[in-house]
């Protein structure tokens, strides 16, 4: 599976708890001021714990750093994917994704942005295990939106001429749009421009 | 006039050549890595001079950063919305708009990627001088977009009840889908489908 489904609250150990929380913490660091803005210091505050302590659930800073992005994935499938996934294959499905969407990235639980859209400003332009693992996590929302526009096609709800790339494309821009819009302009229409240019995508597929 | 006209290079003294030097170092840092990158003594090791002999032209990290972001509206005006006015109202204006904006994000001179995209996920999150720069550079951007659609409206190549806003806030869109579709994910696909989704948005309009 191409995400990992997320971990069970019950029967977690006290430093399962600990762990779950120093990532949840990484979190809403990153969802705001990016992956590097961690620090094993910071988020040990965070959490009450001293460095040390810290340092016995997390081996280094890139380590923390690999893990609060895949607990961000996780959280993403929870939130957008799996609810989508629940959801009527063809258009269900999609809206039920931009929905989702758009409420991950205007308020989750963090206050802050996308941790993706956040680290991709950031490791744009560097190389390394946190760019590597960055790029694949886009590559699989890339290809779940694909394969999602693919399914409008074989459910008959697009015509069979549409290129699910490029209406990937396109729906992923209308999200980056609301994300900076909503975030850096403070713009309240975003989410109603948005929704209209999602309306537009899928009347010009239909 | 929304954006003040590039200095002319002739007629400059060293000193002022020494501080247009200093920016386009800095606009290459911001563009790869942030504004937040830029310090004194590393740009000035890249200019080759002392940190007292930048400070002489910088009184601070935070003028010498609004002073870059300046130098990049400059550079933006120069590069992109200049050849734009110099085209027919219109339709024209803004395929000149997109093809020139597609080129400053591709590979500028400083091979790195778009200095506002890369900004505003810096600064999407902080208060301070340099995110109302920079959220006043991107309100001025959005309404020379929505006045370029308001003027295909006047003259007759878009539709009269098409909306010069949604219009802009989809054209911005696919730009920044292109941008992280190109520096992030490495895909050579970006442009042909950012052209595509052009396109299409102007066909909606007609």
């Amino acid at each position: 599976m191409m995400y990992p489904p997320k971990a069970s609250m019950e029967g977690q150990s006290k430093g399962d708890r600990t762990r779950a929380a120093i990532l949840q913490a990484g979190l809403e660091v990153a969802s705001t001021e990016g992956l590097e803005a961690i620090t094993i210091g910071r988020l040990a505050d965070r959490v009450n714990l001293s460095k040390s302590g810290l340092f016995a659930h997390f081996s280094s800073k890139e380590q923390l750093q690999l893990e609060v992005l895949q607990h961000g994935r996780n959280e993403f499938v929870t939130r957008v994917i799996g609810p989508a996934l629940a959801e009527t294959r063809g258009e269900p499905r999609l809206r039920t994704l931009l929905k989702n969407w758009l409420g991950w990235n205007w308020s989750n639980d963090s206050r802050g942005g996308c941790i993706f859209l956040q680290a991709a400003a950031e490791y744009d332009d560097r190389e390394g295990p946190l760019r590597d693992a960055l790029v694949e996590s886009q590559h699989d929302m890339v290809e779940f939106l694909v394969g999602a526009a693919a399914l409008c096609v074989e459910e008959k709800h697009f015509r069979s001429d549409i290129d699910p790339r490029q209406f990937a494309f396109e729906l992923y821009a209308l999200v980056m749009a609301h994300h900076f819009h909503i975030r850096l302009l403070d713009d309240p229409t975003a989410p109603k421009r948005t929704r209209k240019g999602f309306e537009r995508l899928l009347e010009s597929a239909k």
